[in-house]
């Protein structure tokens, strides 16, 4: 009897409790780097220096141009080798004058940005109606012609979590509603920003006229305004008119660039490991959370590598061009490389908060190597997910084609807070959960490039 | 030799140890109102109304007019007597464009706002290259001819506390910065804001060019911006320059007032306890927790004596005009009422956070009714404080000239993260906290107005 109930216990649990607690020990050289790496100073240099020097980045414009320069610059000063940009052109959208205002009843200003791709509001700007929405469902359920004409108000309820989950769940209104409001004749739509602050500092992002509908005026009021005009529509006894100004240009063709840096393998056949940020920003903010940390972190846990000696793998350092407005450095290194062999990618592009959850998707054959990245990484406070599973902005054509893929997990509850904010600036990171995501980048690229050789480094390491 | 022990002991005490543990119990009146108003609305609605219906309130504009008619239509429905307007003039400045942006060697936009009573600055603005100083002791130590054509920069560390001191030890920058700037031939000054958050929303707020000193454009750059144009000036390798547009106007004197309504007292010939707070705000906010708050404490705590019967004292309600400007409501009321006698007055000027230590100046002779308040906010978690001393703002001149007063101190942790900013919105007031202040103020009421008698109360409150 007792062997039986043993023997269910044992059939039940997930995974059998004595595999467990055991496993091979994570190797000596793999934690001595990892816990160096937190009183890593690189990382936040990098992210200082980039937010600082630069600044706000938007793809296609000279800021990013100047980004550029400052990163390969950056990248040579640290001692990676074969440095070079990779060009792409893309189409810029600007931001140009943007307004609004309460007319009647209760005469006010509120705070608006233009979502990417916005269409523009004569100069003098527009007057109509407001006809508000608590969801995008409740919008797309109204009927069609209680919008035409008018400028629709879509609100949202996304909650602050920690794997940022509800941007996808939450995000309609800026990606779906700007095409809905265009299709059914209204004149301007505005949103409550997709964020989880309360701060009046609205939140931009990128929107696509989708299957033909003409762009019209497309903002995102703050929190605070958003909220402040749902009282305004529940007080007012009759219409609700906003002044609307919004002046966004299309300036054309313009180029951006990915940034590649590499720290050559003592293998130079064998597959490198990419690991990626995204060098462009938004441009209400400095792009310090979004994403200067993650190009930070990224590149101080390379350098760290470099510091130790030599990988048996080449580490590729790519940071992207271009990703706010459409992805588009992931889907050219994807059209340059994406027929190439990589050992694996992995990107960091969600803020400088820490590292809560390690994902891998490297394949049957390399468990072993996905659970001892899981082992080395505990430590961290990092816990185990999934093995099938990993995913990345820039990253994600490569994935998507069948590449092996690394997920280091950030903690989001904040991230929506300031995520394509004014409000994206350096002093919102954390320096201690900075260098624990060093930490982690650091081990997970030293298990992964296939153990560093201490010699003889200064012959191996070119640099042009 | 224990005797001798135990009456060391007693001597040493501060306060006898019996003393402190004895007293006349709280009067049940007094308590059930306190506690009833802990589950208070009428703060709220009043709060959420003037923020949502009329918003940004700026003494001497249309704005505050409308705040005025709005103050009038919802103390007349809240049952008050005695309703009026009383006017006075004031000059009035009024914010134009405003923008900032290092030039080089770092080109990036800065978030500013001007201080009150700035110079302006030509249309296309003025460049100029910025000399950084981390306080205004620093600025002041510094050679006369080192700012001359230049913009002043200046700093400060005002740390977050609970009881404000921070605003007048670290607030010389805004008060006498421009000042000095002017006189020592600066272009313009520009100071980080006055505040203790992180966000970007810069801290506006009045300053007075003294001695004669010329308007120069004096603003006011976010928290973040400081820092970021403080690393801007530490990496730079030479001269950083700056463009500074900003476009304020003087238009004249304009009318402001006091708003004033009663609770008449059954005694009509007692003098009258007045609760005041101001009712015109910065433009930038829509002025929630300065003042709105404030006049919806007061106004809900009289409403509530109100509900409960008459008062043997009259309570006075003073929502005052153009407070932020330069105290000019309550500089119009001493004028007007000054030699009035006033039996106790009290301002709610501080936010909407919870209240955590009571105040009161009023004399020797009222030791015991002062005793009485203390113990019947104890229970709201509030702290005996000075006897001997109390502020307020537009009730200083009072207070100075000898009328009793009493303070309800409240927690300014949060207050100087959104004091003159835009983010000074409705979303920042807890109503727990904000109902605390009401239960303490009822309370206040409940004891100083001599006892509220339930009858004949229909008969006696006219309203016109």
């Amino acid at each position: 009897m007792f062997r039986s109930v043993l023997a269910l216990l044992c059939a039940a649990a997930p995974v059998p409790l004595l595999a467990q607690s055991v496993g091979p020990p994570v190797d000596p050289q793999v934690a001595a780097l990892r816990d160096a790496a937190l009183a890593d100073d690189y990382a936040w240099d990098i992210v200082e220096g980039l937010t600082t020097e630069v600044g706000p980045r938007l793809a296609g414009t000279p800021a990013e141009a100047r980004a550029r320069a400052w990163a390969v610059a950056k990248l040579f000063g640290l001692g990676f080798s074969n440095i070079r940009v990779e060009p792409f052109e893309l189409p810029v959208w600007v931001r140009g004058e943007e307004k609004a205002e309460i007319v009647a009843p209760f005469p006010q200003p509120l705070v608006i940005t233009a979502l990417g791709n916005s269409g523009a509001t004569p100069p003098q700007g527009i007057v109509a109606e407001v006809v508000g929405f608590d969801s995008m469902e409740e919008f797309a359920a109204s009927p069609a012609e209680a919008v035409r004409g008018k400028i629709v108000f879509v609100s949202h309820a996304m909650p602050a979590n920690q794997d940022g989950s509800g941007y996808g769940l939450f995000g309609a209104p800026r990606r779906q509603g700007p095409t809905l409001a265009s299709k059914r004749g209204a004149a301007a739509i505005v949103i409550r920003s997709i964020g989880t602050d309360h701060h009046r500092n609205p939140h931009t992002g990128v929107q696509e006229f989708a299957d033909g509908a003409a762009p019209i005026p497309a903002g995102a009021l703050s929190i605070p305004d958003a909220e402040q005009l749902q009282r305004i529509l529940k007080r007012a006894r009759g219409p609700v008119t906003m002044r609307l100004t919004m002046t966004p240009r299309n300036i054309g063709v313009r180029r951006s660039g990915n940034v590649i840096a590499e720290l050559p393998g003592r293998d130079r056949a064998a597959a490198p490991i990419l690991v990626g940020c995204h060098l462009d920003s938004w441009d209400l903010g400095t792009g310090a959370v979004d994403d200067g940390a993650g190009c930070a972190i990224v590149a101080a846990a390379a350098k760290r590598i470099m510091d130790a000696g030599q990988p048996l793998r080449t580490i590729r350092i790519v940071w992207f061009g271009a990703e706010e407005v459409g992805l588009f450095g992931g889907l050219d290194y994807q059209k340059k490389h994406g027929a190439e062999p990589h050992y694996a990618v992995a990107e960091s592009d969600f803020g400088a908060d820490r590292i809560w959850k390690v994902d891998s998707k490297l394949g049957e054959a390399r468990k072993a190597e996905a659970k001892a990245l899981q082992r080395a990484l505990a430590p961290l406070g990092i816990v185990p997910g999934s093995l099938t599973e990993a995913d990345g902005s820039d990253i994600g054509p490569l994935i998507a084609a069948g590449v092996p893929a690394v997920g280091l997990n950030q903690d989001g509850t904040r991230y929506f807070d300031l995520h394509h904010t004014p409000d994206d600036t350096l002093d919102k990171i954390d320096i201690a959960q900075l260098r624990q995501n060093v930490a982690a980048w650091t081990a997970m690229l030293a298990i992964l490039s296939g153990g560093i050789e201490p010699e003889p480094k200064p012959l191996q390491r070119k640099r042009r």
